[in-house]
């Protein structure tokens, strides 16, 4: 089957670790089969944040079922 | 909560601006909580259309709500 | 009206080619109005599979049609 | 037919879609068949004009001819 | 002499020309000798705006004087 | 003696070799001396072709010749 | 107002996040209104120090303030 | 355990997909736990061979095992 | 003497650092003169083991000795 | 008027800024208005040599006149 | 200490060397603590010069002191 | 036969051509059948050496013989 890699930005007060885990804690809230992920960039939001957010843009790959909708 | 983008190609007969506004206004017609938008390519299409057309490719950042569907 | 791009990874034990024309078949499948694909990856997999498992990551556009979700 | 690509540098004076256009509009005067431009640089020259020069260096993609010399 | 380059972001609520303008104009108040300037990303700021923000990250190059601090 | 090199885009219903040998077979058409040639984009054509068209953008390498025209 | 960016290294015997840390805390305490920071390269010094130092690369976006020095 | 990537260039006569089986063959007689190829480049040589030979740089990545040499 | 560069992935089911360090740990073990180390690449396996494995590809450059074999 | 580029690889038996003037010599002796050039690649060629063939690719940009054929 | 990175493009009518040089030269009169260098571009100007003007893009890196303004 | 493909850094107190061409040396010292070489980045170290040493990065391409190790 084919996969299919989506690209979200996971965000935590704490450390980047912790920002990667969270765009992977939701990914697999909503997609099932997902099977590895990539980290394309790192930042951190000062301005419109209390202190520092850590963010991480990752891309996520997933295996398409049969009759899925991309 | 975490940011996911999508990746739209806006198109206009006037200009790049025009094309970048039409990508944006498509996004928010179906996306709530889009945060920003980033230009990735710029180019011309000439032979399939009468003129000219700007396109441009973006990245629309926004901001997933819980329980919706990647 | 604007284009999206999906990303998705094709999969052959043959070539590269039946591993872009398997992502590219699938994308038409679900979506309508598939317009081009860029190949923006290829490797080959060999740890988890039997023999040599081809895979091409493409870029594939597509025409949104109003009132269509992205 | 086998495409070709060419890279000119529009200029103008009044804004960035005027440049593109200049090197699109000498495109179309000296070659046939032009189907597609994309844009991969932009700058402003200062010093050595009168006040701005908006500069796009584009690359013109068109069909080649046959008989038509590279 | 040598020159030097500093990035920044120019802002307008207008057009991506007006952005770029707004980098360039801020650079000629506090820089002499201002040579070219070169575009490096354009984006659109939407969240933490009224409308949309059109920004323009550029790398102004300016001839250095001599015993001008870096 | 310096070389040269041009951007073509080979064209194949059948596959991305093929795509590859027509830029090729098109160059030494045309250009003596051609020397190596390198894949930099492939893709493929879906829209404004009857199946799918695939293509590879390559740049070729040729040794010039004296008093010959740039 | 326009951003400026700078590129600052920052250094840590302990971790990454710690070496974003100090490039951002140097960047406080001598710059006003620093918005955001993007990670650009990341490394681990080893021939000229103890044990290990853990270096990340950053660019630094503050706004200019009216008035100020570039 | 710790992966491993070396850099090799695969070469046919016949086709790209062949190079590519060709630089793995190498791999996999010399390398004992081949995991998976990445493709980075992909050219054609003309002037030094008969006729065309079909050439393709790929990343090879295998776990390293204890005590073996680097 | 001249330096060389070799490519690794190190894995840690705790976190980045950890497996940037597990590089570095399998780098010294076998290879005098360690310099300093580049991360290149960081992401996340997910299907294949048990919950996440964090890894980090790095480039090591270390000193080679008069007599040694590249 | 519109600039235009092509991409030339001079070579030299002795150094690097040989190799990047050959370039220039050459486009001088057949182009009129060359403004300047930017360095793209620069390799050394041996097995088909006597000794080191030093290579530099660069692009060269001139002012295209008015009736030029591209 | 942090380290912070400037960009110089120095300028040479006789090589490269002599360009790098010249941004190095003009960094260490106003800078202390210069630690390395890279070069990120090299070109050649001709059309505002008598001759040939080689320049050579640089990244210098230095360590900051503290109290030092950024 | 298959191409290998190593990273060398040579190293020079005089220039960039030296440094290549220490790089170069070791690479023939110790290989047979080495090809071309690709020069991949330059720089200048200060801090820990008397006054500049120049740096070059390079991708040494030999061919492998049968039954040599990788």
């Amino acid at each position: 089957m084919v996969y299919k890699k989506v690209t979200l930005i996971g965000r935590s007060g704490e450390s980047f670790d912790a920002a990667v885990d969270d765009a992977v804690d939701r990914a697999q809230e909503t997609l099932d089969n997902v099977h590895w992920v990539e980290v394309v960039e790192m930042g951190v939001e000062i301005a419109s944040v209390d202190s520092r957010e850590y963010q991480a843009e990752v891309e996520v790959a997933f295996e398409l079922q049969s009759g899925t909708d991309e």
